[in-house]
């Protein structure tokens, strides 16, 4: 599976799990059968991979984390192996509430690609996005830590920078721009403004109606991308 | 679910996962219905635990690690919540290899008795074994971090001394003692020595016949058992 | 040197170095010799204890941490043996700002043990503080974490709690209740509940005149404890 | 203070503090003096750096970590302005034995430069190399992590490999290799190889003579660099 410009990603962090979190994964995975030409990726807890990567098939499930070990010993660590298995096919790391040691994140990074699992990884700096771009992750994620869960997007200025710093460093890499997004507008301009992706919490978990809001920006998304082809 | 004197923990780490892992559990299973006096508990990766509680139904099906985190935040983090929901009914906290902060270790234990989740809590000292009963872990594993995957097993005297010094603080405290366990030989010692609970992960995972030696411990746990009742 | 009821840590966290706090310590010093039955202690920060120990007699210097380890390898982690020779003689450990793996904290009050260096243990629960007690801290400062910074401080009930569930556990051990000290006032109510000591860092840092308010707490200090003889 | 091609790093880790460390870094200090050309550093724990700069002036006194505080709250952190008082001019960054994360890394950086202390910051491959390359380090330590303490040096494949690739993304960061440097001759090899500078920790310190292994290292070193000139 591809993460291709422009994707979403539903991230709904510890927010969900269980049927809640399987009852929104099911419909956005009908809402990726609809609109084909977005990506969207769902995050669940490791232990809520299975169930729903075992009830969807167009989203691509996300694993909020794993560890650069192989098989052995290891308790406790997240076993890139057992996620797969499991169904994940993407992963975040290095979020801002689960930060890596760089050796970590580069032992992490290379497991991924090795079983063909897509990394996120999180930098809150144009410097530190640079430096996780020359570790080849799939997707960039741009997110000023002191923006997290404010309801405070980034500003243009922002994007394009940190878009074109990476770009700079490697043309290949995805950006995703994902501060502050709070209704299908934030999506509509953080696409127009040129990022390759983005994506939600508590904007959604928090909306009056979770299911009508995911839906919103995913429509919001394929809009953006219509009007640039 | 119960864990009581005795009880066996088949610990296979990040060694086993998915079809492996499924095989050894579900003789474990056999074996602890065929054996009701025995509490048998199988630790399993996160995202595996679903599909390990989903088939079988006399084993305690036992996460490796969990954090003391409510609905929310918390990305990349193990809720509770949904390790529960996926059929863990126990966990390893604070092992060697995933050591915790007192305070976070403190926190994850509240969360787990609130949500009924049984906690086999790891020190490598008699001390430290004393300030985690004044926490009322369940089981307290006392092993000396030296000796984690050497082959030797704890001595009559560290085994004696720590099951009293626990004792001491609170008589309902299971103890478990599992330091180089690698033969059915060993098991029968340990419990034999006064250890509620023992259990083993390479002796196993790295036997000629891991099935074989499974079973045989856990015959040889009984064994014990029925010798003292 | 010895930790006695009644004591004061001026604990000037990261706030202070170099001049600044080499004269505020100079004060303290003034002060414990002026008032020889209160121990006065100053935290500092690594790279400036040997200055403030070569510059005072009467205070206890105190490191804001030291790690478990021996003379050896260990780049970045702090050598007891090099703080002790600088001049430390007491040091906090598991502060909430710097929170300790369990087994990392027994093995760090080991060796301080072992130096004569005396050990200031954080706990931010009534359970965490017992725990810590059978680990045989010399002081155990129980804070709750929510209150760190807040100008609120601990109420009675909390204090003749905690106190009271630590000396259960270990009645040699000293206890401090140092959560939102920010006036005389504070220092002195604080002892006459019963804390045997207690500290202070913005309530001084900020204060309009430090030196007044480091010097009021400790004449506070001074006569709780008078009036109790 | 400048570092410059060619330089030495005696890093006695926590083998040494107080009397020993001062004698070792007063022959250092004299060889610095003596060998104009070639930078010396000599890395201390945090509370002797004072009592090492009171008592040298060629020599650069080095911490072993700093962390991206500013002064404030941080408790048992490693204040920059504080070490930068007691007289580091230059610190290690993300040592194997004290791994960061990659934003505390980034903000460290950022606050040693604001200082004026310099930055060697060390990487166990060349991707982390080049990752790191993009902070802007001062110096970048090539350690892979498997040869730390074995005796065994980088080969020449290695050492020029990740000369290259550093110097691709910066061609202003000094490149350090020191993995098994063990005798004067390692040091000889290890800068003819291209390496600006090479260090030592164990090779010296478990010398017969640690004073005179320090001096044939430094001449070494300096022979090497005279005969590229």
């Amino acid at each position: 599976m591809q993460i291709k410009r422009p994707f979403f990603v539903f991230n709904p962090k510890s927010y969900l799990y269980g049927e809640e979190l399987l009852r929104m994964a099911k419909r956005a995975d009908e809402l990726a059968g609809q609109y084909p030409e977005c990506t969207v990726l769902v995050t669940t807890p490791f232990a809520d991979i299975a169930n729903i990567a075992n009830n969807t098939s167009h989203i691509i499930v996300t694993a909020q984390h794993l560890d650069g070990i192989t098989p052995g010993r290891g308790i406790g660590h997240v076993l890139p192996e057992s996620i797969y298995y499991a169904g994940a096919r993407a992963t975040f790391l290095n979020h801002a509430e689960k930060p890596m040691a760089l050796a970590d994140l580069a032992q992490a990074m290379k497991r991924a690609q090795e079983l063909g699992i897509k990394t996120i990884v999180c930098a809150d700096s144009v410097a530190e996005a640079q430096a996780i771009a020359m570790l080849k992750a799939d997707v960039i994620l741009c997110e000023p830590t002191e923006l997290i869960g404010t309801g405070q997007t980034s500003d243009q200025s922002y994007i394009e920078q940190t878009n074109a710093a990476i770009k700079a460093v490697d043309p290949n890499i995805l950006t995703m721009q994902a501060a502050g997004i709070a209704s299908a507008e934030d999506v509509y301009r953080t696409i127009k403004l040129g990022a390759d992706g983005t994506g939600c919490t508590s904007g959604i978990t928090n909306a009056d109606s979770p299911i009508q809001m995911l839906e919103d920006m995913i429509v919001a998304l394929n809009q953006a991308y219509q009007e640039e082809k």
